[in-house]
């Protein structure tokens, strides 16, 4: 069940936000901040070129372990552009109300 | 606060899984699945560079957008090959114990 | 030989060029010039996404054909942004002279 | 004039062949073929995201300098999955023949 990823999610939310503002020389995250929002969008792009090759190869152990850095440096770019993960759940839940093939026609029009 | 998170990813992966084996003309998730991991891990690919590109305008509302978009895709790539939520929340807890610049010295050896 | 791509590529060039301001109803390459850079970028990341794929399953045919759409978005955004050919050519150059691990020190550095 | 580039990407793909099998120790392609396919499509990849940001900002001087290690790693990717220059010149040139909006109708059909 997903419900394990909400409580861990929102404990790395506030890791990431007491990091900002940091020494960058003591915490990786503060140093991300310190990069800018291009080096942190380029660092996801990154891990979803790993997460994606591990999807291809099918290989469950490495995808998850993509997936955290991926998650992880998401919610990175979130705080450094000012979304908050509210935004985002509202987008999903926004999208529950349509569903399936109509859903996808709303997303492409 | 990112817990807002939990909640509609959960309800999200439950509807993923439903759509596992339904009829591909009646469901975009169902049609998906029945492409196969290759075309799942594709658009998410194609998800996350969009999101870098909102990242690097720095546009929070259409950075929201396409991360709603990202987390759909992989959540049903984690389906279609087998990753439980719980797999990704254990590989972040995991990560809690190390932090800042130790971990980043982990991950790269 | 790589020899072939020379003449191909020109080519290429040439018609893109050619497209610049023509009436995006008949022409893709114009289309995408009327999109914008934002929206080439987009198309150049997901065509690099398929060539990823088709690299990591190793099909040559497939890759080679991805490789096709790579190359041509690419030249479109070069021609998009003020890229000239010979801006590319003379950075490989450049790169010439230093080579294998010292030219990977120097690109890290 | 696009022909600038012919001579060198030449020159880089007789380099690049002539770094098979060779001590991964002394040359960063070397290394790279050790490597595997995987880790050659990952750096091509990561590549492609850099020439997106820089086209999204618009960068001429950054897009050619990415420009050029996308294509290098592109032309390693196509040595060790069996591509030959001449088959994407090949794909290329098929596709002069059609062009604007009825190729792309070609290629989403």
């Amino acid at each position: 069940m997903a419900d394990a990823l909400g409580p861990v999610l929102e404990r790395l939310w506030q890791t990431i936000l007491s990091r900002r503002g940091a020494d960058p020389k003591t915490s990786y995250t503060a140093k991300l901040f310190a990069r800018g929002t291009g080096k942190i969008a380029q660092k996801l792009g990154e891990e979803a070129v790993e997460a994606v090759i591990e999807g291809v190869r099918g290989d469950p152990a490495r995808l998850a372990a993509e997936s955290a850095d991926l998650l992880y440096h998401l919610l990175v770019l979130w705080a450094a552009t000012g979304v908050a993960p509210e935004d985002v759940a509202a987008e999903l839940a926004r999208r529950e109300g349509r569903s399936g093939i109509d859903e996808k026609r709303a997303r492409d029009s």
